[in-house]
């Protein structure tokens, strides 16, 4: 292995759009299949072709957190994995609650992408009766009354909140004042949470106006 | 109500980026509320208050399809409202899809925003024949071995992929083939689809991920 080791120096943090973040995980995405088909190297083209984007595109996006390629190599696919994973905060385990244990609350226990990514549910909150003290995928599901007290024992660090849109902002409260760091939010609304809690919005029928967008406008939405 | 008409010329459709799509659903939702709370018009500091957006990014995202505004006025909802619609495509019905009826396909069936916003879900695909021929949240399963005869016979504009990863890309292959222009993929793999068939992927790990990095770094992502 070279010595030169790759600089993972944050040349503006505060300045990087959330498009960039969205595909440094696409990019991570790709090296790990990469990886799991036993190949070592790739390069800025290879990993923007099979995903849509520029080489370019690749290569600024990267460049917003140091210098990862090797001349006349590219990128070492398990160094650069490393590197995205610590700049998405995701190399070392998450601790995550589920909140709302319905179809969807369901889906996110069994989605394997989570653990995949080093995300760990720890425990579920619903206020169903029939539910509480069992387990789905094997999380255990608590009374909602107990969220403090669990988020605290676990030591939750990020909520996904999949309630009803009227319960979502008032589930967000208790998970802000439990503690949590971050929240994943299902439901239908904009959530409100103090500067210090970072949020992310998924709103399905959203993602669903992206594909109507470019079909209904004939074109291929630009993804930068 | 005044003569000038909003103009909805799109000044360079091709150009514009995903993020801004994206925040247009936003807005649209916005609006909603405010109307559905009986507030007749707004503006762009108000708009983007609401969102944690500045005025100016308000602007400069609307400015990509024409001038909305009215002045001293500000913007009409409703009026507003209808342009967003127009540019998304949702100014009319879309007929939906569904392929996997597993924890995630019943959410997506159950999941009200859909509705909401246009989308109407006409079929729903799986393999298992204890839930063929039958209805979950009114929406009838068929023999995905019938999917290119269904969607055909029910006039499917847009495929919902939420069957395991390792099916996701004949899936969306038989979607194509069948005709649908628009595909919104749930299993964490990257499709390859024509360039004229819109797609667009839903990684959960990848928003949470967005949560991470956003915590792990301490600072807000800046959402343009």
């Amino acid at each position: 292995m070279s010595s030169s080791k790759p600089s993972s120096s944050r040349q503006d943090p505060g300045s990087v759009p959330a498009a960039v973040v969205n595909r440094l995980s696409m990019y991570l995405r790709e090296l790990q299949h990469l990886l799991a088909d036993g190949q070592e190297t790739t390069s800025s083209s290879q990993l923007g072709h099979r995903l849509g984007f520029t080489d370019a595109q690749v290569r600024k996006d990267l460049a917003h957190f140091g210098h990862f390629g090797h001349p006349g190599i590219g990128y070492r696919c398990d160094e650069l994995v490393g590197a995205i994973r610590r700049i998405l905060g995701t190399d070392r385990e998450w601790r995550v609650a589920l909140v709302g244990v319905g179809n969807l609350g369901r889906a996110l226990l069994g989605y394997r992408g989570f653990h995949r990514q080093g995300f760990r549910l720890v425990a579920a909150f619903d206020t169903d009766p029939a539910m509480i003290d069992t387990k789905i995928e094997g999380v255990l599901i608590y009374d909602i009354l107990r969220l403090a007290e669990i988020v605290s024992a676990e030591q939750v660090e990020l909520g996904l909140v999949a309630v009803p849109a009227s319960d979502a902002q008032d589930v967000a409260n208790q998970l802000v004042a439990a503690g949590v760091g971050g929240i994943l939010n299902f439901a239908p609304v904009t959530l409100t949470v103090p500067s210090t809690v970072s949020k992310v919005g998924v709103d399905l029928a959203r993602e669903l106006e992206q594909v109507t967008f470019s079909v209904a406008n004939r074109l291929k939405v630009d993804e930068s």
